[in-house]
């Protein structure tokens, strides 16, 4: 295990911490955006050192101009960004929903999005945007060495190794806000990489646990979106009850954690209070258990290595009711061993885009339910694998996401015209 | 939260290290035995640095003087030692067991046992007696400057806040064997003392989980003897049937990690995979889950900082069924809040003593089982508490213990004159 970044314990982060939130309207940005208000008004206390305070030096959403104006209202940043130039959801627009005498930078589209993590008044970059499209701004962050608290796992799926590779040149230091992941990195709080023998993803197993296939032939999105104990955006339920989102967590464990995707098992455990588990070498098992509130790790991505006190309410272990652990039924949801094959082959991209726009589709009742996994299938069946590229210069990086995103693209327009 | 003893991380213990098996023929010496063996047939290997390499050198048990006699065949030891000096299982009788050829110091009693801490040859000392007995092994070991794995759980009970006196002075490093309390130390691995909000103890709840006091009548022995999880020896068995056990280690964890004991809780956890957890400031809960085998925490404190591999089979998760947790049954096993008691009151030594004789009356049938809880509530009524002795010198170290051991006898004394 070699992790993705340079972890010193003492990292010289600095107080005041300046974070640019790209994907504030969703539900990370938005838990973010309370995590640190309740640190504003002093709800929370930091463990060790003098007082820290944290800034918003950016604030990033996508076409809910309206929610984005409130945010930009209470922390007033100097720059935002949104995904339209113009029109309904544009910048023009957008204007018009901020108070008078607030005169922010405002910038928009990918380009947009990619130049923010590189600003000087920025540190600390949460990279929270849905999808492939998160991973601009997550490359970006890494050219320019900053902290990224990332909880787009798509930049890991769909560019690990070459995440790696820049953050090896530039000592950008990433910090996995996906509650899995943070729970497998407290766990390794303090142990040597040789120490740790596998890593144990749990997953709740999403509201279709136990079903068979036949009943899942006339699942709805209404039914699929009631997730049992996460409250999340919709793109992540869905990958939730098919269990793609777990096989694309396996795939980010291994970039993240430099582990081989056989030393890193999956268990569905319905509670969702153990958030995640690490082997170590002589038999002990350290596992992280909280209620489930994404606050959590965010808190402890924006304050590490310190520790906002208090994040989320105290976990009542005697209250848990038993805690359950049982294998995943890849029969039922193959998608958990599409991942996996997608790993071994070099086909994270085209797993990653056939997905969302399977995704898309069955929210959209285009496809069914079980389509979802027959969708991906056949587009990994008809691709071929490729090296992941690495980048030894920022020129490289370019090179090497344009060549992504046109795989991710290309795959996209195969989806779209896919039939069942 | 001020650990009893500091605890570099990089601590110069050297290689190879000699050992000194305090308690070898009962089960926790018998185990620790048993992984050096292991680790001498290389089916151990320790994670990091050069090999090393275990010496035993010194073996002191009770009156089982016939496995003494085997283990020191096969470890070879410059000194024994053993509990009495002459008569069926004294010096002479051990010596015609030995090999010819081998012949090593040996030394009996108290003074004995006392001695072999200070030798220059011994690196560590594994302080594995049971009871009070105990305690004078320990101290000497802290006065000497030594690593002491402490599975002797009653030299905290007796002596808490002395033996944090005298680490403080010379240096001395407590490393804990018990179960729990290793686990404890496993979750902080690498978190500072003001991230750790409070500590949970888990405890099987012994055989007699769930029964009525109206069923406990008629207890015997070799009912209480049947623990359903752990093999160990019959006094601790005895004190995990009525959670005095608990009890003794609410008050060790208190000592061994400067914690109010407010914030040590115990949770009744059946499965013993859980063996204990610490909740963090920030809401989350970091847990140690292994399967239930001694050989695990000797193992990582005799290769502290480093980590034997694989010293006990791997845990099945999916095999362990569901992990429930529950508040213990404080009216039918009162145990659990005499001890909290006693340490509230300054009477840990009186609880410990009272406890010892009470569980050696039951096993020879002289009193009932529910009778132990009642004797040592009869003695903390009767006696007064004491504010607990501290060391500056060697010379108040004795004198210290001097008082503990009156106390301890003067309260034996009682305890065997209790009548129900």
């Amino acid at each position: 295990m070699r992790y993705i970044s340079r972890l010193p314990f003492d990292h010289p982060l600095p107080w005041p911490r300046s974070i640019a939130l790209m994907g504030s309207t969703g539900s990370i940005g938005s838990s973010t955006l309370r995590v640190l208000d309740a640190w504003e008004k002093g709800r929370l206390s930091r463990t060790r050192g003098d007082a820290g305070e944290f800034r918003v030096s950016a604030l990033a959403g996508g076409r809910n101009i309206k929610l984005l104006a409130e945010q930009a209202e209470r922390w007033r940043p100097p720059v935002l960004a949104l995904r339209d130039k113009e029109g309904e959801y544009g910048i023009d627009a957008l204007k018009k929903l901020l108070p008078s005498g607030y005169r922010p930078d405002i910038v928009a589209g990918p380009e947009g999005f990619a130049a923010i993590p590189a600003r000087d008044d920025v540190d600390i970059v949460l990279s929270a945007q849905v999808g492939a499209a998160g991973l601009g701004a997550t490359v970006s962050a890494a050219e320019a060495g900053k902290v990224i608290c990332l909880a787009n796992k798509e930049s890991l799926v769909l560019a690990g190794p070459l995440l790696r590779s820049i953050c090896e040149r530039t000592g950008a230091l990433i910090l996995p806000v996906d509650s899995e992941h943070n729970a497998l990195f407290q766990c390794m709080t303090g142990r040597r990489a040789e120490e740790i023998r596998s890593l144990i993803l749990t997953a709740s197993g999403g509201p279709f646990r136990g079903r068979t296939r036949e009943e899942l032939k006339n699942v709805r999105p209404e039914h699929a979106l009631r997730h049992p104990n996460w409250s999340m955006g919709a793109k992540i339920t869905i990958d939730s009850a098919t269990l793609m989102n777990k096989g694309l967590e396996v795939i980010e464990a291994c970039y993240l954690y430099d582990m081989p995707q056989s030393e890193v098992q999956v268990a569905v455990h319905p509670q969702s209070v153990v958030h995640s588990l690490v082997e170590l070498k002589d038999g002990a098992v350290m596992a992280q258990l909280a209620v489930p509130d994404m606050r959590l790790p965010i808190a402890a991505c924006l304050a590490w290595p310190f520790m906002l006190e208090d994040a989320i309410p105290r976990l009542n272990l005697l209250a848990c009711g038993p805690l359950g652990f049982e294998a995943p039924d890849t029969e039922v949801f193959p998608c958990l061993d599409l991942a996996r094959r997608a790993l071994d082959e070099g086909k994270t991209v085209e797993l990653n885009a056939a997905n969302e726009i399977a995704v898309e589709r069955f929210l959209k009742n285009d496809i069914a339910f079980l389509d979802i996994p027959d969708l991906v299938h056949t587009i990994l069946e008809a691709c071929s694998g490729f090296e992941p590229p690495l980048a030894d210069t920022p020129a490289q990086t370019r090179s090497a996401l344009d060549g992504i995103l046109a795989r991710d693209s290309h795959t996209r327009q195969q989806a779209a015209a896919w039939r069942a």
